[in-house]
Parts: C-alpha cells; structure tokens; sequence
C-alpha cells in the first residue's frame, strides 16, 4: 500500500502550532505573567442578536416532525445563496446566478479543497508573505515540487515578492503560470490591490488561459470607496477566476463555520466547466452545512444583522487604528490596518521576525504572529491582528512601545 | 492551466440525483397521486430532546463574551472526542486515546477526503453492490482508471461481488490489493459480516500490508449479540484499519453533520503513521466542526440523550421489521432489515432493478432505490430504507404488495 508522499516532504509543523508552542512554554515558565494574544486571527466579539435569535429558532424546527430537516443540498440552501447573490454581490453590480454560489463550512476547506479540480502538473504562483494553506495543500498534492528549508521554498512554486518597494501588491510574473492564488485585502500584510492592479491580473490570466484563486476574506474591512470587495467587480474575471469568501471575520463565525465560494458558469478551462465539477466534487465528498447554521448565516443579510455586524466590524477597525497610529507614533514601520484587520509590522534594529516575536512575548508578554511563517520575504516583519478587545489591544500597544 | 481529467471519465450524474429527476417528472405529470420515499437513507425524527437543549445553552454561550468561542480544535473538542472513546469505544473492550478520534461535519467527507492520504497507484477493493462514494472519489483521485459503460465497472478498481450466494459478504480477493473499503452493516444490502469474516480480513491486511477503511455508520442498528460494532473488537485491526462513524442515522443528524473517524496511532504504512497525516490533513483542510453542533453531539451521550437515541432507533427498526416481513409475507425474496435500516429486495418476475423501480413509483407510487445504482451486482434487486414515518412506512408496504 503506497502512502502520498508528498505528505512526508511538508516541513516541521503548522506555523500557529509553533507560536502555540513557544507561548505555552512562556506560560508554564512565567505563570505569574497575562499574555495579551495579538497572533491568530480570531474573533473575540461574540455572535449578534440576529443570528442568535435565527440559531435558537432553527434548533426549535428540528424538535418538531414537521420543520425537521435532514440531508440539506449539498451546495447550500437557497435562502442562503439567495441572500449572497442578491446583497452580497448586486450591489457591487456583479450579477450572479444562484448556482454559482456553493455554501460550505470554511473558506479553508475550500481553499484547500479546490486542488481536487486541478492536475498535477501546474506552475502554481503564490504571493510571498502568503497564507500557508495555499502552499501547503499544493505541496499535499505535488504541485509544489520539493521543499528547500535553506531558502524556505519549494521547488516548483512561483513566489512573487511582496515587499514594501512595491507596497505589497505583487508583478505580473514575467513566465506563464497556471494557477494564481491571491488575497486582497492581504493576509497577513494587510494590503489591497486597486482596481487597476486587479485588471491587469484579469487580463493576464484570460490571455494565458490561467485561473485565478481569489480570497476575498477580508472585503468587510475595506474602508477606501475606490478599493474593490470582489475580483468579479473586473471586467473579464468570471472566465478566469474562482472567489472564496467567509462568515469567519465578517460576521464571527470562527467557531460557527460558514463560508461560500463563487465558481461562474461561464469558467471553462480544458474543456470543461469548473462549476460543473466543484458541484461534482462537493454533491460526492461533502454533505452540506448544517441547516441552523445555514439559517444563522442567513440572519447576517437581515437589516438587524447588518446593523449588527457592522458595529463588530467598526470594534476592530477601532482597534486596527489603534494599533496602527500606537506603533507608527512609536517610530515603528507598519502598513495594513486601513482596509483590513492585519497590521503588518518591519521589525526594529533588524531583528528577525522570531526574534522580535521572543522578545516581545517575553517582554511585553504580547503574542504576535512572525511574518517568516508566512514566506521568506515575511522575514523582518511581524503581523498584529486587530481581533482583540479594545482594552487588552489597548494595553498590549502600550506595553509593545514600552520595550521597544 | 491543466484540469483534473479523472472528473470528466465519471459517468453521468449520481444515483440520488437520477432519483429525484425520475420522481420530479412522475410528480410532474401526476399532481394528484401522493408519493412515499423509502428511497434515499435520510432520517425523519425530530432531534431528540437533549440534544435541542444543549444546542440552545451553547448558542446562548455563543452570544456572550465570557462564553463565546472562536476557532476549536480542527480535530474536535476534548469533551467530545473523550465521549466518544468512553463510551462507543470501552464498552465493546476496545481502548483507544482521544487523539486516535478526528471529529468531523460527517462520514461521507471523511470517506472522500481520506484518500488525500494515498498514492495514485495503489489496488482499491470495493464491495459490489457499493456506497458510490467510495467508487467516485478514487475515481476523481485517478485510481479508479477508466468506466466501461457496458460492464458498469471501472478498469482499476476490483470488484467483490456481494451477492445471495455468498450471503452478501465478500469473499477475500485472490490476488493483492492495497486498499479495502468495507461496510458493516451494509449500504445497500444491510448484510453484516461476523467476528470470524472480519478477522480474517483483519489477518490479510496485516498479511498483505493492505489498508482497511471500515465504514460502520449503521452499527447502532445492530440487534443482534454477536454482531461485531467495530471493526476495532478485532484483535490486529489497529494496525490495518480506519474506522468512519457519523451521527446522522444513529442521532438523526442528517442535516445536523457530524461524524467522526479514528485512526490508531499504531496504524503505519509505507514508514509513515497515518494518525500524523491525517492530522495534519485536517489542521491543513479543515477548521473543524461547530461548537454549537459539537455540543449537540456531546448530548447524545448523556443518560437522557442515549434513551432518545434509543427510542428512534428502535421506531426506525420497527419500520424495518414492517418491510422486511411485509414484503417477505408478499412473496418476495428480502435481506437486511435485521441489523441494519436497509431492506435488500430481489426484483420479481426477472425485472431488471430500474424497471421495478419505475413499477414501484408508477403503480404504488412508492420511491425505492434501484440496486443497479450500486453496481452491477446490485441489479435484479432494490433497495428499501426504514427511516420514513411509521404510517407512511405502513401504508407504503401496503401499496408495493398490492401492485406485485
């Protein structure tokens, strides 16, 4: 019986296993001490009136013969895809179809999932900071080739640079590539790309026949009237790009997991249809979101629930200006924190991204996220999350400041 | 840009589907005639009474801040993952830790998703009739080959015909194979195997260093003593199997989704344990499943939970002693019903299993699942689902003797 291989050439463990770690052994250490956790990007606000209310009501269907409900579609309910379709995207004036919206339980899942679609054998372009579950599902399935620990890279991914010279949106890549991941507004660099910088990639890949794999996470936090929420804002991207979106960070669904992805009809590549074959791949290796978090989801559209999670979303976006004016009036380098949730931070006196996070771990007792995980141009960075409370986010800039 | 080329060999659209188009259109033309499903295995009870409260305490812990919770474990929570080892496991004498236990949104994800794990050119073994997950998703993977429409069979994968001769238990294959899927008590035909056929499994895959994937997502409907629950009650299985197990039809959480799968930690191949990539599929794929629903499948197990479990299990076995002998006094030669929900019917008069399943649907306007879905061992028969409503079950019964 022969295993994936590929498994056995993924390195060391995830990275928040790794800041997990360190931190715990603080801990055990300095037991006196109160970390203030600024690292993994969790919500801490809990969920609004309105999805409560649509949970507790939901739960009572499933008591009762009558409103019970068993197998949902496997692509979503469609009061749900209704509600996506018609607020999420018409007023950005994209017009979709249902069907091309598939309900699930995590932009993760998705992200990750999406690989059952593509062959072994394409050039796989990545930004560089990028979010690890890009990389490492492609090194899953051998798309990534072999995995240098030297340089931090695998084989055969393309890396485009994001850097503060070019202000974290990356080039075109000068060869063809097959399959290009991006995330705006950024993660972890906090960083959005203009409507121009989109159309240029749009253009790219319906030329090269390439696909684009669009995480738009973090389009509540975007603040700036001119920066786009959706790549199908583009003229042009629905032949040539998939958009992955999240409950997580809109709505505090971290722990209650929904997600949607967007696969247009009108995307062919090889020949075939990507809707036709996520919907394949999902009807045969997934059974649908549970019905009351479904009905949970759905609450977020109504005007309660907008209203709600509007006022979660202005909380950290106070403290995402916090953080941001608290380290830049501290002489600190820092970008992000406008149009997302992430600050992304240059190290002083330069200290690598571990050994900034160390220090400030064990002298400010204040856990951050080190930008090496996220690639070797994170290297000299660190990524602050904005998900805090206001008082500890609060507290923890001042103690930052202090030790720097 | 390169598609996965495996999806477009896969022939047509799945069984359930070809169901629902054939119902739809009989509905269409015949909007007087009342249908009965005993087709697709899907629950009818309402959720049991602790399970609704303990949904309801865990969305309200959600709508606090002292008690809302973010981002779990992607394997599950502790409090489940020791419910299970506690008390499906050490009842039935077998002792397994809790990182052996992934918790999940359900079984038919785990059993696609598990292949992840495994090479393109290993021997897969599947039961004829089969679950066609199973079937799909190594074909998606590529390790199915290619469909012969006249056969019905795919060029890789080896069939084991699972018929009336051989009790509806597969005989051990004769040449190698490398991955065995096995279901106990069966999706269709509601077969078990005993101790003594599941160790003789359990001995060749040790033997042969084969994988067993044991699907035990119907043992709750085991009545009989000496039936084996878990492929884990056989002495060597912890270094040849991993075991899926879903709440769906013990608890009625079809549309609930949660599941879970073990996999020992002695459970090596190829130099690998597939414990750790398992894991580090799920952390890498998978956010794990919702607080709110993992509290609910907590409660399943409390003294109240168990005895409301019990209860609709024992009235989904009533209806299946109803099919069973229903059909049976009518002159017909059935299977199943006895550990298991499902009822295996032999077509009569040498119809094939698509033309009863029409007679059914056009004369006692009863939907069943033709056995021909399942493989080419399954035409000549059908199969029955005891999870509709007693009356409706009743009735149904009625019906189908009266038109044969």
């Amino acid at each position: 019986m022969q295993i994936n291989e590929n498994y056995q050439k993924l390195p060391g463990s995830y990275l928040f296993s790794e800041i997990a770690r360190r931190t715990a052994a603080y801990s055990a250490a300095n037991p006196d001490k109160t970390l203030i956790r600024l690292g993994i990007g969790d919500v801490t606000r809990p969920l609004p009136q309105a999805v409560l209310e649509a949970m507790h009501r939901a739960v009572d269907e499933m008591g009762a013969a009558e409103t019970f409900r068993g197998y949902g579609p496997e692509q979503g309910y469609d009061f749900l895809r209704r509600a996506i379709v018609e607020q999420d995207y018409l007023p950005l004036g994209v017009c979709l179809e249902e069907d091309e919206v598939f309900v699930s339980d995590g932009a993760k899942s998705d992200c990750g999932n999406i690989g059952d679609l593509f062959g072994p054998d394409n050039v796989v372009a990545v930004c560089d900071p990028v979010y690890p579950v890009y990389v490492d599902t492609n090194a899953m399935a051998g798309r990534a080739g072999d995995y240098c620990a030297r340089s931090g890279k695998w084989s055969k991914l393309r890396y485009m640079p994001c850097t503060a010279e070019n202000g974290f949106t990356p080039a075109l890549p000068e060869e063809k590539v097959d399959i290009i991941y991006l995330c705006f507004p950024n993660n972890p660099t906090g960083a959005v790309a203009t409507r121009e910088q989109l159309a240029a990639w749009v253009k790219y890949a319906n030329e090269q026949d390439a696909l684009i794999l669009y995480d738009s996470a973090y389009e509540a936090f975007i603040t700036q009237p001119d920066v786009p929420h959706s790549i199908y804002e583009i003229e042009g991207a629905k032949t040539c790009a998939i958009e992955f979106r999240s409950f997580s960070k809109t709505a505090g669904f971290t722990g209650t997991r929904c997600a949607y992805t967007v696969v247009p009809r009108q995307l062919q590549r090889g020949g075939a249809g990507l809707n036709g074959m996520w919907n394949r791949r999902q009807c045969t290796k997934f059974n649908g979101v549970p019905y009351v978090i479904q009905r949970a989801a759905e609450a977020v559209y109504t005007p309660e629930g907008r209203r709600q999670i509007q006022e979660n979303i202005s909380y950290y976006q106070r403290n995402a200006q916090l953080i941001y004016q608290g380290l830049k009036g501290a002489g600190l380098t820092v970008s992000g924190g406008i149009n997302s949730p992430y600050i992304w931070c240059k190290t002083p006196d330069g200290l690598g991204s571990w050994e900034f996070f160390d220090r400030l771990l064990e002298r400010a007792n204040v856990v951050t996220t080190p930008g090496a995980g996220f690639g070797p141009s994170g290297e000299g960075y660190i990524r602050l999350t904005a998900f805090g409370e206001y008082r500890a986010t609060q507290e923890a800039v001042e103690r930052v400041c202090a030790v720097l």
